[in-house]
């Protein structure tokens, strides 16, 4: 259970349900390629090395809230850090993204990865924790990060990026036992991620979910939601916001095991709000308005607002990650507007 | 409108909102790279070039209706291949999609590429007329084929291919009237496309969508539905099946302009034919199922049918393209298995 006191944080007050003061707001991969001080200091340190630099990892993920003026530090890392930590062999490709040694193609390459394990977080806990040290007495909530299990298991059995995740798709319904040993496996995995965030600080987790959008809903509640409910359950206690990507017709399915729900830019908040009634919504601006002028942005951030009030509580974000090439005078003047509350 | 007699075909009774017989079954993609004949027949030939040589083209379309007995021969090309007639700068890499020799960024590019024109329809013409030929007295109807005008600018104005499309969904806010006389532009191109498929003898047409699930509904209605409903109303008299990939929450509106709709793997064939009552729908095994057993994907297969009885008139299509790594004898499988409707 998070402090009595630590409910006048604005991200806190919206995840228990109720309205803060000002609405808060923040972005999905707000910390990242778009901030010319994250390009600095990554320098050209490999991904997985960066996020397990705890000084680096700390640092990545608190540029953009000196910079902003978020309510919420979200975690930096990726979320194959955990299995590379487990000691699975996986790099994130430039430009790519992750790209295994061994992908997982039957049962048995399934009971090979079953033996890695976490022996150690503590990098984890560190970076967290020099976050957590650093917003001390703000009014800013460190939010813990991880990828859900069918993502995961998604990238492990293709062995690398997809456009349709085809393979896992098709390895859920042959191999219906290899599957869910491995997706029980990538959910221990990422609560146990989650848990070494929490341990250093993370007074809330988001669990992503990129690719559930690809799942029919029967499909995703039989072989994908399952296993987000069993990482998110060993965080009880954590207020926990579930997103997914193009998963309008998941709302329902991804509310049950979630205190929060993120919503892409493809449906209204007004809309979720009458499906998931009672959850608080996190979202939903459309990143490609990042591009327009100010007075675009401000119109549209404004229809973002109108349509929160339809929810209990209302975290605002983008409906997706913040894209490389967004102009970081964009975002703060989206968080401006937000913090004004008045963009018209 | 289409000849009475031609109504004995199961595709056009099903477009026609009857029942035929037995369910008529096709798949998107069926002509490509899953066929070792196709792999043969188009040799190290670019796909533009392919498309655009009349003999070749109607050979590709033609051989999975020998192979698999299918009822619609699908017309072999790809979106781009009227935009190559029209002179625009376009090729497609392989593995990749198509690469624009200039890509529209500003309302100047805008106009000149309204310049370009297509002056001679002939060589589609002719591919479609070879194909009809070839069909004559069968039951196999020939379907055109041809991209979405959303789909087509996505395209144009990244300049490539793209995980997200957000230029697009930037630009289509940003310059409104430049994205118009685009979007108009490519429905002209869409329907020329058609119009040419169906003067050689296609008997019915369908509009590809691909990217239009990434679009909100207003956003959607405003920006992309006009155009498409321009180029399937300048097809009238013709049944013309809408589609577009990871677009549950867009049903309604794509319905308006079309006599039927293809609908993808994530929702139910039910479920579509109670959100949009009376229209015939195509589709929707997911293509996933294809790498399973066979008694696995007569359940599937199975599933699929029992949804589609929800609908005044059924086709069985796939829920997206066939995926170039399937067995050709999984899809004989499916075909068996609805035509004999007893997939058990």
């Amino acid at each position: 259970m998070w402090h009595v006191a630590d409910t006048t944080k604005p991200i806190l007050e919206a995840l228990a349900g109720r309205r803060p003061e000002r609405t808060p707001v923040w972005f999905m991969r707000q910390a990242g390629r778009s901030l010319p001080e994250y390009r600095e200091a990554r320098g050209d340190t490999a991904m997985l090395e960066a996020c397990l630099t705890p000084e680096l990892a700390a640092e990545l993920t608190l540029q953009p809230v000196r910079r902003y003026g978020v309510d919420a530090a979200i975690f930096y890392s990726d979320i194959m850090t955990p299995l590379k930590l487990a000691g699975v062999g996986v790099e994130i490709a430039r430009g790519r993204g992750p790209v295994f040694d061994s992908p997982v193609r039957t049962a048995s390459d399934v009971r090979d990865l079953l033996a890695h394990k976490v022996e150690d977080w503590s990098l984890i806990e560190q970076a967290a924790s020099i976050v957590a040290r650093e917003l001390e007495g703000s009014s800013t909530t460190l939010l813990g990060f991880a990828g859900a299990p069918f993502t995961l298991a998604s990238y492990i059995i293709q062995g690398g990026p997809s456009k349709d995740h085809l393979a896992a798709r098709s390895f859920m319904r042959a191999e219906p036992e290899a599957w869910a040993e491995l997706a029980s496996w990538c959910a221990d995995i990422s609560a146990g991620f989650l848990a070494a965030q929490v341990r250093g600080g993370a007074q809330g987790v988001q669990l992503f979910d990129s690719w559930a959008g690809s799942l029919a809903p029967a499909v995703y509640e039989d072989h994908a939601l399952p296993y987000s409910a069993r990482a998110l359950q060993a965080l009880a206690g954590t207020p926990r916001i579930h997103f997914a990507v193009g998963a309008a017709h998941l709302l329902e399915l991804m509310a049950r095991p979630a205190d929060a729900l993120g919503i892409d830019w493809r449906i209204g908040l007004s809309e979720a709000a009458a499906r998931v009634p009672g959850k608080p919504l996190q979202g939903n601006l459309d990143p490609a308005v990042l591009f327009l002028e100010d007075d675009a942005v401000a119109a549209e951030v404004r229809a973002v607002l109108d349509a929160g009030a339809a929810a209990p509580a209302h975290i605002f974000n983008l409906g997706h990650g913040v894209p490389p090439n967004a102009d970081p005078a964009k975002l703060q003047h989206v968080v401006d507007l937000v913090h004004e509350g008045k963009a018209e």
